[in-house]
């Protein structure tokens, strides 16, 4: 068998002793795992930024592959830490909407309040769970520890709607920025699969603080101008993109800001 | 038996080819050799950082680790490279006070003055002495080789004292802020084990800049308020932390700044 | 035999799913696979810093690894993925001229289009071949399939002269400054190889902007004043330094700025 991934994804930064220290954990009592960082630059306790770039990579990794996720202002309080076995992953960390977005896509996942101490730390802080409680939990996992020795399913996870868009009457589809990458591109939480047919069928205008976007494009050096585009982004969603820029900057988009999509009758130039 | 596990703390950034050249070489010469990075974020050039930094880290990682940490803005220069053997893990890097925090936590620890060539890479610059000596050293110690074999012990490591603190003769305790993490965090140099009985039995406060604290908090989402309060770190340090925001930016602090520790008369607010 | 080290290189950044997506599915298809990071830093669509980074780097990795380098402005247009074997090393990417240091340095290296689909992800995105295309197929190179079956051998890869530079009539050599370091250090396009000799044997004069460099150092704290000097770099070009400080903000200087070496005359002195 080959040995389990283990995947990090937190709000720790990289320059501090903050995940190493969880590495040193994990392989203090997992020798053989494979540690693979997905990122530690979550901005500071942004949760929802966590669930989305967590919702973006889980699927990529290998069936049995742990996924810790700790994006968690609530350390050291009363919030629970929670373990998910969702298709064929496993996630552990705080119960706070971390993992809104693997439960609404996977059916039928079982989420776990983790209460059984015997796998943390014997002394444990309050302010790293990460290190202390977190982190020793998937390495346990990844020895072969049973989800079901770890605590009691419960029902009531902390969930939040993350891409909940507006109908407005006159068909107009209100959403908003979800993220911007490290190039600008500013993801919106309109899902592809849902809007490529509208898109495509025909003409739209998607606006964006004070800009109108018509322009749906395949790739990226398809664009000739400056001019923003949309585009199918590499995480399902649509994108608004700028050639060889960063539309964030260009169009001056932040995380938040509202996006509204309508379709342009099609005799509107008449008008 | 477990590979070895090689850990890497740098101010190298990772911007650039020298932290893959250290991995290259470390793979060439030790191809089961696990290379886990600590940081590679250390203020350029500031040694006493990576001091702190190693010393809250390496012994989260199992017995047998070799912890290679490169600061060292005397490259090239008579500087010595270094290895230390301290509990249950060895040291690599140079001889310029970066492992002090180490040094002082363990009783009886080895330094030796690496001097045998053999073990470096044949062509060597002057300038990167983490690619061509200290990264081959250590691969060298995940094969096998026995510290004896690599140079004389030494007696004489340079070494500064980083928890010194001046007990004024109010019995107000002065020490200094010795790192700022990536939430703002501000770690003091006050051991926690030495102050948590004078902090828990008595009201206190802690000077730093303009401010005056006066709330021990457990955790961080204990605060109800934007008032700064001290926390247990978990480093083992004293930190001063404001809830959901920066310390460090909200009370203008920086490494360096000077922290007063003096415990209120019971009868103070009669006075 | 040990398993196959693939090196990452890419304008990805680390804040954003991007890489850890190529992760997952390099172990996905490569669960032997020992994935090594170069870095994400390279600056966005910068296709020569790309270049330059891993020509610095590759052969410090054991003979059969795999250099995955993805900086890839043209993502989803035309543009050919393409696969080279040079010396000991597999290099996968972009045909866009980031392998151009590699293909000079390396005499006989093969170039192939890569055109095998079946290697490739089964659902494609035109905006992330670097999980889509690249990572599979380093995957499957790492698993043993032979370049040969991944596409045939092509004549024109996309190169540009990097390291070119301009003899002028008076003997003066105009080069440029093609990479800034992370500590501030400047690397110039001249070869220390082609240029060491005249540098030693006779006073010289660098300039670079404003200021005029006459000082050839072994390593940096040989420096006893804060005047800038040159140094054998460890990537083996010429670098532009300053005692414990950056030269790029010392000196102003910026990527693409010219440099120009001319010798003094033995007499200049005197006239």
């Amino acid at each position: 068998m080959s040995p389990r991934i283990i995947t990090l994804l937190t709000d720790f930064g990289t320059e501090d002793y903050f995940v190493g220290a969880m590495k040193g954990v994990i392989l203090t009592r997992s020798p053989e795992a494979v540690i693979v960082d997905v990122t530690h630059a979550i901005p500071p306790q942004d949760v929802r930024a966590g669930a989305f770039t967590l919702s973006a990579v889980y699927s990529n990794f290998p069936a049995g592959s742990i996924h810790l996720a700790v994006v968690d202002p609530g350390v050291g309080s009363d919030r629970r830490p929670i373990l998910i076995e969702a298709a064929d992953y496993l996630f552990v960390g705080p119960d706070n909407g971390l993992f809104s977005i693997v439960l609404d896509r996977v059916q039928g996942a079982k989420v776990r309040h983790v209460t059984n101490t015997n796998y943390f730390l014997p002394d444990r802080s309050s302010t790293f769970h990460g290190r202390d409680i977190f982190a020793p939990v998937a390495a346990a996992l990844a020895q072969g520890v049973r989800p079901g020795e770890l605590g009691p399913i419960i029902q009531d996870p902390v969930r939040f709607d993350f891409t909940e868009c507006e109908l407005l009457a006159d068909g107009t589809i209100v959403g908003r920025v979800i993220h911007i990458d490290h190039f600008g591109n500013c993801v919106t939480n309109f899902a592809w699969n849902q809007l490529q047919h509208l898109l495509k069928a025909q003409p739209f205008c998607l606006r964006v603080k004070d800009h109108e976007i018509q322009k749906l494009l395949r790739y990226y050096s398809e664009a000739t101008t400056q001019l923003p585009f949309v585009i199918e982004g590499s995480a399902g969603f649509l994108e608004i993109s700028v050639c060889c820029s960063s539309a964030a900057r260009e169009l001056k988009i932040a995380v938040g800001d509202s996006v509204q999509l309508a379709c342009i009758p099609q005799n509107s130039s008449n008008s």
